[in-house]
C-alpha cells in the first residue's frame, strides 16, 4: 500500500509537470524511487496510472458536515480551491481532467467523481427543503463542476490562483440565488472561509 | 490581407490540433500554402501568429442589438457555443486560452477579450438599470468568461460538445437571477435560441 501510495504521488507531480501525453513512465520510476518491477505490479499502463492519481484526489478532500447542505457544497468548493496549490494529486487531477475534455480521448471520469460527489449534495438539500422547486440536482452539479474548473483556470492565468477563493465566492454570490430558497439562502455563508479557518484571516490562496 | 487571413486560418488550424507548444511553422506554412518568406513579413514569431489568432477570434462574432442589454450577453455566449464547431479560429482561441491558463506563460490576453466584450456589455446593463444593485460588472465578465471556458471544455469530454448549447441555457438560468432585477428577469429569453434562428428548432450543437 505505501508503494501504491508514492507511485501516485510520483505519478500525479510527473501528470501536473509534463500534462497526460508528456509523462514518461521513467520519470515516474525515478520520482518515486522504486524500480519498473514494482510500478508494473501496481499499474498495468499509464493510463492506469492517470485513473489511480484521479481516484485519489477526492478521497484527499475532506469537509466538515453542516446543517445546511448547500453550506457543505460551497464548503468542498471552497476547501479546493485551497488546497489546489499545496496538494500535487489535486493538481494533476484537474489537469488531466481538462486535458482529457480538450484534447484527448480517455474515460470520462476525471470529471464524474466532483460531479457524483456535488450531486449528491445537492439531492441532500433537495430533501432538506434548500432548493428552489424547478431545480435538477444532477444539472446543477454538472454546472458547479463545469464552471469550477473553468473558474480555476482563468484565476490561474490571472494571479497564478492568488485570487481564486474570491472568485469561488463570487460564483456563489451569482448562482445561489437560483437555487436556494430565500430562508437558506439569507444563512449561507459564501466568504469562503472554512469552519476550521474561522477566527483567523482568510489565506489570500 | 488576403495572405495574413489565409496565415491566420491556417496557424488556427494548426494551434487547435497542436496546441500552442506543439505547433510548427513548418506546418502553418504548408497549410497556408505561402513561403517563409511571406510568413515572416506579417508575423514575427510563433507567439505573434498566437496573438493574430487571439485577436481575430473576437472579430467573427457578431451579435444582433437587443432591447436589453442582458439578453445581449446571453446571445453573446449562445452564438460563441454555436459557432465553436465549425469555426477554428475560435476554437484555436480557446484552446490557446485554456493552455496558456494551465500551462504556458504568455500574455493574459487570450481571455482579455472575452471579459472585456462581457464587461461592457454589462455596464451598458447597469445604465439601463437591468442589473441588481450590488453587482459588479467587472467581476460577473470575469465570472461569464471563466464559467464558460469550464462548461465549454466540460460539454467537449461530455459529449464532443453536442450539448453545449443546452449546458449554457442551464448556466443562465442559474445565474441570471442573482444578476438581473426581476422585471427584467421574467423578459429574458434563456433558450439558447438566437433571434435569427427563430421559427426554426434549435440545432443540437
Amino acid at each position: 500500500m505505501q508503494t501504491r501510495g508514492t507511485l501516485i504521488r510520483a505519478a500525479a507531480s510527473v501528470f501536473d509537470e509534463f500534462g497526460y501525453s508528456g509523462a514518461s513512465i521513467t520519470e515516474i520510476i525515478n520520482r518515486a524511487r522504486v524500480t519498473r518491477g514494482a510500478l508494473y505490479f501496481h499499474f498495468a499502463s499509464k493510463e492506469d496510472l492517470a485513473n489511480g492519481v484521479i481516484d485519489a484526489q477526492a478521497e484527499q478532500v475532506r469537509v466538515e458536515p453542516r446543517e445546511l447542505k448547500l453550506q457543505e457544497l460551497v464548503d468542498l468548493t471552497v476547501t479546493v480551491a485551497r488546497d489546489l496549490s499545496a496538494d500535487v494529486v489535486l493538481r494533476a487531477g484537474i489537469r488531466l481532467a481538462v486535458e482529457q475534455g480538450a484534447f484527448m480521448s480517455v474515460r470520462e471520469s476525471p470529471y464524474m467523481t466532483w460531479i457524483d460527489m456535488c450531486r449528491r449534495i445537492l439531492e441532500e438539500a433537495r430533501e432538506s427543503h434548500e432548493l428552489l422547486p424547478h431545480i435538477v440536482p444532477a444539472d446543477t452539479a454538472e454546472l458547479v463542476v463545469g464552471s469550477f474548473s473553468g473558474i480555476q483556470l482563468l484565476a490561474q492565468a490571472r494571479s497564478g490562483r492568488d485570487d481564486l477563493r474570491e472568485r469561488v465566492s463570487t460564483f456563489w454570490n451569482h448562482v445561489l440565488p437560483g437555487i436556494a430558497v430565500p430562508g437558506v439562502l439569507a444563512r449561507l455563508d459564501t466568504s469562503a472561509v472554512l469552519p476550521d479557518e474561522s477566527g483567523s484571516e482568510p489565506p489570500t490562496n
